[in-house]
């Protein structure tokens, strides 16, 4: 297969122009239920709809047929990052949705507090500890563990049995495999090194974990379960790629986290839904790229429970004539991937589309939901497809050739 | 860019699931006839219309656009491999079918016996000379014919005017030009190595046709045309790469072999259509990937007869209940490429897709043809996105990143 990613093109064209909103409500396509329709047509969405009716529509496959995305890949495909070729551990991603000041080179993996009986793990998450345990139990560790390297050694709590660890210095190398044996009445696994290179680090890891171990050996959570790890290796941000100074709004860790990974900025004070419009507002003359990011439709429609999503889509939709108040060149209402509510969990499903902008070719569409999605003027296309479609509505590339 | 293909990312993520049934109603797409219907929505087909309600439906571009598939490909991207990355050359897909047991770098070709005048072919059939002739002659080649080198000559009739050459021995090398001049009023051309590896193989070629040529100087079929030499190198199965025990129902030679070639094991004993769900049942224990083929569709488009294809149809249609009654989990009803009756050959135009799963998001298609799957919500699509559609479907498949 010939080497060609049409992203590269948008970055060659790229040139100053409108500025984007997306609008990302996790998780929102669904799957119908026993009366046929899904949570978005059984939601009542007169904004969105209205949009629609002004806009042009269509469907993403966020990664690719058939893939259920994770938040990571999901996103990373909306903004123009071909998730294939670009990947990152969960660890990462962890370190950078708590504002942690990642480097070239570092290590990173997610830390759970675990408890373990007679060797073997009992509570992958000990008894879901408060995230002030989790404080003192880091403090604990920073205290004790010391590592036999020329580098240093972080333990940060992120939320109640979630802490990560990070380790920097030369040479680092983050190829190892989880320990998490992800279910209990088993061991916890070693940290084995999935390549030559990462060998001395999976060492150094096997005895951050053995010192653990020691030091919690009188708590509930006595040992630590480590997931995701990886080597941070800044990506081309966004403003090198496509000129867009990027600035997230998300409640939860992880979407700033995928943002800080583009080069966006993130607003870090704690954030209502309701204050998207008017915190935008205030990015308003130094930003052009606004991502804004909805979590409780990917929640509710985790938990299996569609009267609830149904009712946060209705809390979304209520986000609409704000945020047209900020008069985007080019706004976008779409997802990172579906979570039907019957599936209660992240589904390969496309996901509805929304572009609105003076310069869109109005289609049919009339209403904001999977099947009327189906024929509207962006047709079924990959998520990563989004970015050009984004920078072209918003003015912001030049002709290709003469 | 990175080499991408999603197939590899499938096959990372596939993990025992459901089981999946393809129908393949072989060359089922058809183009208008002067009352405007297809062959399609000519045919009487309650049970595929009934299913399609039921189900999600689209249309697949078997290779690619514009492209008309042999059999070989068109198969081969239902599997999931991409059939710009993985051919083959028809001789192997021939010795596979007729159950040869190929070896690792043998090189195998079609023969056609031909019949010859004053050093040119006039009848690239011999009169499609009957079967048992047919294997008279390969007796007669195999007595009469040696040829110099450190390996094994293999001779076999596959039926009418057709058989099969195998060259087994080190170093041998397929990449060789058809002899086979595709008219009559032209000499046979010389058996051309298409590189330097290929120069000693085609050298035995040469002789063989020679030596052939001096064995049935008596004959009717009095030479042989050959076609389609490959090198047979095995490849990654259905169950290496996507964790599939597949079976294969069919009825002729050809879709047996491109069975084999993804590693599906095969059902020997002569079929009827109608035998295909007990058939199927028999192996519902034991095997999760179920490919059931249906030649005749095919066979009347490639005849130029529109009313025997619509008859051929409403047969593949009287399959449907039977199929249901084995409940996979996944059940694909699709074609391998266009065969329209008003063209008498395959065609590059899509063909109808449905896929039955509860897990599938239902859309607004009632019928089974190509102008209503339009509307349908999987699209149109490539052919090889199939494959991962109904793993994702059947639940083989893990979320992608986290």
């Amino acid at each position: 297969m010939a080497a060609r990613d049409i992203t590269e093109t948008w970055e060659r064209l790229a040139r100053p122009g409108g500025s984007i909103m997306y609008l990302v409500i996790d998780g929102v396509g669904g799957l119908p239920d026993e009366r046929g329709m899904t949570e978005l047509e059984a939601a009542d969405t007169p904004h969105l709809d209205s949009l629609a009716d002004r806009s042009v529509c269509g469907l993403l496959e966020p990664v690719g047929p058939g893939i259920t995305p994770g938040s990571g890949p999901g996103h990373l495909a909306l903004f123009g990052y071909d998730p294939l070729r670009y990947t990152v551990g969960r660890g990462i991603l962890a370190a950078l949705g708590v504002d942690f000041d990642l480097r070239e080179g570092d290590v990173a993996a997610r830390i759970n507090y675990a408890t373990m009986q007679d060797g073997v793990i009992v509570d992958r998450r000990a008894g879901r500890i408060s995230t002030s345990t989790n404080q003192r139990l880091c403090n604990l560790i920073r205290d004790h563990v010391s590592l036999d390297f020329d580098g240093e050694l972080y333990v940060q709590p992120v939320k109640e049995h979630r802490a990560l660890l990070v380790l920097r210095g030369p040479g680092l190398d983050g190829d190892i495999a989880d320990t998490d044996p992800q279910r209990v009445g088993q061991p916890s696994r070693p940290p084995r090194p999935r390549s030559d290179d990462a060998r001395r680090t999976a060492g150094l890891v096997a005895s951050f974990v053995d010192q653990v171990n020691e030091t919690l050996a009188d708590e509930t959570a006595n040992t630590v379960l480590l997931r995701g790890f990886d080597t941070y290796r800044p990506w081309p941000s966004l403003e090198e790629r496509y000129g867009l100074h990027g600035v997230c709004l998300a409640q939860y860790p992880m979407y700033r986290g995928v943002s800080r990974l583009v080069g966006m900025d993130v607003h870090t004070p704690a954030l209502e839904l309701d204050d998207y419009p008017s915190v935008a507002q205030s990015y308003r003359d130094t930003h052009d790229f606004f991502f804004l990011h909805v979590k409780p439709t990917d929640s509710r429609g985790e938990d299996g429970d569609y009267d609830a999503k149904v009712e946060a889509i209705e809390r979304a939709d209520s986000l609409i004539p704000g945020l047209l108040d900020l008069e985007p060149e080019v706004l976008v209402v779409t997802a990172d991937h579906s979570t039907p509510a019957a599936m209660a969990t992240h589904s390969w499903h496309p996901v509805p589309l929304l572009l609105h902008a003076d310069s869109a070719r109005r289609d049919a569409v009339t209403s904001y939901d999977e099947r009327a999605c189906l024929h509207g003027g962006l047709g079924i296309r990959p998520g990563w497809h989004l970015m050009g479609l984004a920078l072209a509505h918003a003015g912001r590339l030049d002709k290709y050739g003469a």
